[in-house]
């Protein structure tokens, strides 16, 4: 590493390095064929240096895109709540994750709208990490819990797209709490499986 | 017109160069902005011929965006239905509006989501001609209207990004039927304004 001229060792430095590498792997390789090896690779570093700093390769996704939190961490806090309190507790953490214009969340959706690469990594991150978990906030997952889930997802994200990248007024000018309000029975209506 | 070098009036010459200027000024001024003087100017024909051959701005609009049906007259149809049936009906023709690859409301999501003036066109369209029509295809619009509106808009429109711009497989791959059955019972939620 000191070929760059950086104190060795310094472990933000480290960071840093091994956080470009990964946005260039999965940028180019896509999230299922990025492997922390060739992150690791691609940053000069050893494989278990990265493992280190981040634990596992979806923590150093969500690090990497600046996600402001882990949504599989997101599922598992939701999946602790009470059944009819987890429509409105996980529309108002989806829509957290968008609610800042700078966020990364927001470059990830625009990217994947234009550019194949960035669509097929954010698809591998929802259907191999988001998807699987996310069933755990259902009642009765067994009985059509991937689409009633998709549908959920779904619906929030549309409010993101039409609230942060369209910018349509009824709902861009809402504060969260009044689109929670809103949506999360709707969103309440999947979890239960009662359409 | 013969200064191009075209048969003078050509009816399908002179609605291409109308549907050319129509673009371009709709890009760069916005829906809003953007008038039938304008777009005749551009295209170097008379206001009227342009009314003749579209009969208003929304339909120039629709035209020049190749949207498979106008959203006013999609609304309009959908209200004549008895509102049980609504749900399942607009659910039906939203997503069949984006249910060709290559169709050009795609393309204007896609470039609504990476530049200003596109979302700006975009948004306007939206909040200007779809929202104070699609009000009608409500019970009770008076009722919270245009929020029940807006979600019923975003539920499908993060369908259709989630299976055409993101190509998540869970909505990806199942066809318009069993989407439209999954989702119309919410739809009609907030048709009826139960929630």
């Amino acid at each position: 590493m000191t070929k760059l001229g950086r104190r060795p060792g310094d472990p933000e430095q480290t960071r840093q390095t091994i956080l470009d590498a990964a946005r260039r792997t999965f940028a180019a390789a896509g999230f299922d064929r990025a492997t922390i090896r060739s992150i690791a690779a691609d940053a000069g570093v050893d494989p278990a240096l990265v493992m280190h700093h981040f634990g596992s390769k979806r923590q150093l996704f969500v690090a990497a895109h600046e996600l402001p939190d882990d949504p599989v961490e997101l599922f598992a806090r939701i999946a602790e709540l009470p059944v009819p309190e987890r429509g409105a507790a996980f529309a108002r953490a989806y829509l957290g994750l968008f609610a800042d214009e700078s966020s990364a969340g927001l470059s990830l959706l625009r990217a994947a709208a234009i550019d194949a690469g960035a669509a097929a990594m954010l698809r591998e991150f929802i259907e191999h990490q988001v998807m699987p978990m996310g069933r755990s906030i259902l009642d009765h997952p067994d009985v059509d819990g991937e689409l009633r889930l998709a549908l959920i997802v779904s619906h929030l994200l549309g409010l993101v797209v039409a609230r942060r990248l369209i910018g349509v007024s009824v709902v861009a000018d809402r504060d969260i709490d009044e689109l929670v309000g809103a949506v999360a029975p709707l969103v309440q209506r999947s979890i239960d499986g009662t359409g």
